[in-house]
């Protein structure tokens, strides 16, 4: 996933020139070179800039994109902020229009993350057939197939002839119609059949759909897991599949390119939790409820191990250094769940392998959640190991050295990932160890130079 | 990826139920009813059986599919080792029928993994043309667009009409051409457009492709990166990616269900990486030479550890509990590395949530491994602990206790996931923390009852 990052970025440094050489323009006010770039660039393209450009940029470059159909287009690829920031600009008219040319599910996508106001007034002056499909879909759970279903598909009676058909697709009116399936129903609308395009041109024109279709289907239902689907459509090899309701009437297809967003999501979710990092949440509160559970089991596992360290060690030695020895693992502990998270957060979300403002962002965010780390770890444990343990004058300087590598490893976590990147180093790989060695062994140094 | 392994399973129960019952007619030698099941059932699932049969059961289980275009596509599902074995079987005129029906680059895999006699045997045999193509393939690295992609795909002159383009189609004898897009080229067979066929379909007949179709090409050359390839397809929702030389010259095709396997590939490594387990093979061999980089690299780690405290403490106490507690960051950072790893092995390969067969030989494997290195480190422990720290008496018990923990960090690390599964509890995010804490306290228990 992040690997490619520091690899070869073809794709990165073409948009990097896009973004460089629109904002150039946009300040000589060169709008006539701007729209001849706008129109041969790609809508995921545009996507990217409206992203990298800040608010009145962007909604400037919005209203230069040719037709309406792109501008929908364009709208599925950008964030929700962003998409709310386009929309809250343009009036009722115009945001209905580019709503209904969307794909449903990106559309359900998008008044869902809209606040609720204004999504009721573009449901509302939608034509009826759309907006209820729409709202259909807003029903369902994120992470189900009907949550992750278009309904944008094409569905035709068995009964048709090929030649019909054909005239049928031609006749259609929305070209965002994803049609490379052509989803095959009896007359109770259930789903009977599956048939390429390919097969239909391959068939006589007199052939029914009945006859060349295939009646094998592999189907899912309304509230299967988006992971099974993802498993589904990959062993299949499937471009799409079809999701039915309990009496196989077609609701809805998932098509791949969503399948790999499931894919990704996936995948990241599994090294975040891996790395200890809970939580989809990017906001400072969202990414501390995320990480705090996981340092504070990291903290009483250390306060397990220094109760029995400092019980079983008074049969050998009676003396603070005892209470410095049974520290240890609480220190060694803390140390590597705060790195591991920092330095995932940053494998994870930050692109950019130089020292640059959108690192310094990053570096100080996870340092401001250090802090506060710090702080009540600083204090929590002067109060546990003062009244509780009552290891007298220690109990100030391990505190503070715990505070220190607190804030030591959430540093290392952000620097090492960039620094390895930049050596052309796979930081995936070395972070984890080298981090882990370096702060271990600056946290010892503290502890046994200054513990006492 | 393996969140997905403790939830619903359709999919799988659907593949057991299969293995099943297809084993249970085979014992009764009830042909006709395998050969109905086999009939119904789509390429990719028999693939699936034929990995959970016998080498004999699967040889002739693999006769008894109708056709040779459904033995090419099972065939280009099955892992290497069951192509080999299969393919043995069979006579050289039907290898060659087999190969030659396969995708380009399915046949270039499976030629890849037979040994040098046959697949030069099969090469020989096949069409000159088919079997250039293949060999051609198999110059290309793995991991590069040139390995990634097929020479299946559909290249038309763009100075066809569409009438014409379509009667083309129609001629085509493989059906396995994929054929979503039309890649258009000029008279000297470089790439200037594509076409989908949807475009095509809706189209007058008279119209020439030329003008019809889309001359923002996205392509890749032969060396890109599969990362790069995967994130293009990913960034435009593509189906497929045009492959060129640097004349533009068309070479081949990358479809998406290529590109989601490059994706899971892809974050199986990084969760890989994370967890300090190296490379791909999963030999015993393989496994060991993967893992041990990493728990050398803990071991030194903890042997500074060692050098630092020891030194340092000096000054506060003289006794053998100094080298005790010296001792402490090394136990547990060797715990830490060898549960992890133990743990995201179990995770990534085993996909059972019961401690069944599969489980155990998984288990014993690891332990095999961990015995290994239980042998290695505890002998090279006591050298380093007699001959150079000259820790007296010590060096035998810290060593032994060493190597309990290591064996005891494997069997946790093998037996926390599936206990988890089992009590529906997600084990990416439960294992880590929990078996970090247990094994660390393990081992200060018995380092400090036991270690002098």
């Amino acid at each position: 996933m992040y690997q490619q990052q520091w690899r070869k970025q073809v794709l990165e440094s073409k948009s990097k020139l896009l973004v460089t050489s629109v904002k150039k323009l946009y300040r000589r006010g060169a709008w006539r070179n701007i729209r001849r770039i706008i129109h041969k660039t790609h809508a995921p393209d545009i996507g990217l800039l409206l992203e990298e450009l800040d608010r009145a940029e962007a909604a400037s470059i919005f209203q230069m994109i040719d037709t309406t159909e792109t501008k929908a287009e364009v709208l599925s690829y950008v964030d929700s902020k962003i998409q709310r920031e386009l929309l809250e600009k343009l009036d009722a008219v115009e945001s209905k229009k580019l709503v209904s040319l969307m794909d449903s599910d990106d559309a359900a996508d998008l008044l869902g993350g809209l606040p609720k106001d204004l999504s009721e007034q573009i449901l509302s002056s939608m034509h009826k057939e759309d907006s209820e499909e729409v709202a259909d879909l807003m029903r369902y759970p994120e992470d189900s197939a009907g949550g992750l279903m278009s309904t944008d598909y094409l569905a035709m009676d068995q009964s048709l002839s090929v030649e019909e058909a054909i005239k049928e697709i031609q006749a259609q009116e929305e070209e965002s119609l994803i049609s490379f399936y052509i989803y095959v129903v009896d007359e109770d609308e259930n789903l009977v059949g599956v048939l390429s395009l390919k097969a239909l041109i391959l068939s006589k024109p007199t052939d029914r759909l009945r006859d060349i279709m295939t009646r094998e289907l592999i189907t899912v239902g309304l509230e299967t897991d988006q992971e099974e689907v993802a498993r589904i459509v990959e062993h299949y090899d499937f471009l799409s599949l079809p999701v039915v309701n309990d009496d196989m009437a077609l609701e809805g297809i998932i098509t791949v390119d969503d399948v790999i967003d499931v894919i990704r999501e996936e995948s990241a979710e599994d090294l975040k939790a891996f790395a200890r990092v809970g939580g989809e949440d990017e906001s400072f509160l969202g990414q501390f409820r995320g990480r705090f559970p996981w340092v504070l089991f990291s903290y009483f596992g250390g306060i397990c191990a220094f109760i029995l360290v400092s019980s079983l060690g008074k049969k050998w030695i009676d003396s603070s250094f005892l209470n410095l020895a049974a520290f240890v693992p609480l220190l060694l502990a803390l140390g590597s769940v705060i790195s591991g998270q920092v330095s995932v957060a940053h494998l994870t979300q930050h692109e950019d392998t130089n020292f640059d403002s959108e690192f310094f962002k990053a570096f100080l965010k996870d340092l401001g959640l250090a802090g506060i780390f710090t702080l009540l770890f600083c204090l929590v444990n002067y109060w546990i190991f003062n009244n509780v343990f009552e290891t007298g004058k220690i109990a100030i300087s391990v505190s503070l050295i715990l505070g220190v590598q607190i804030l030591f490893a959430s540093t290392l976590g952000s620097f090492v990932p960039t620094i390895l990147k930049k050596m052309k180093l796979d930081p995936a790989i070395a972070s984890g160890p080298l981090i882990t060695v370096i702060v271990d062994l600056v946290g010892l140094l503290l502890l046994f130079q200054w513990g006492m």
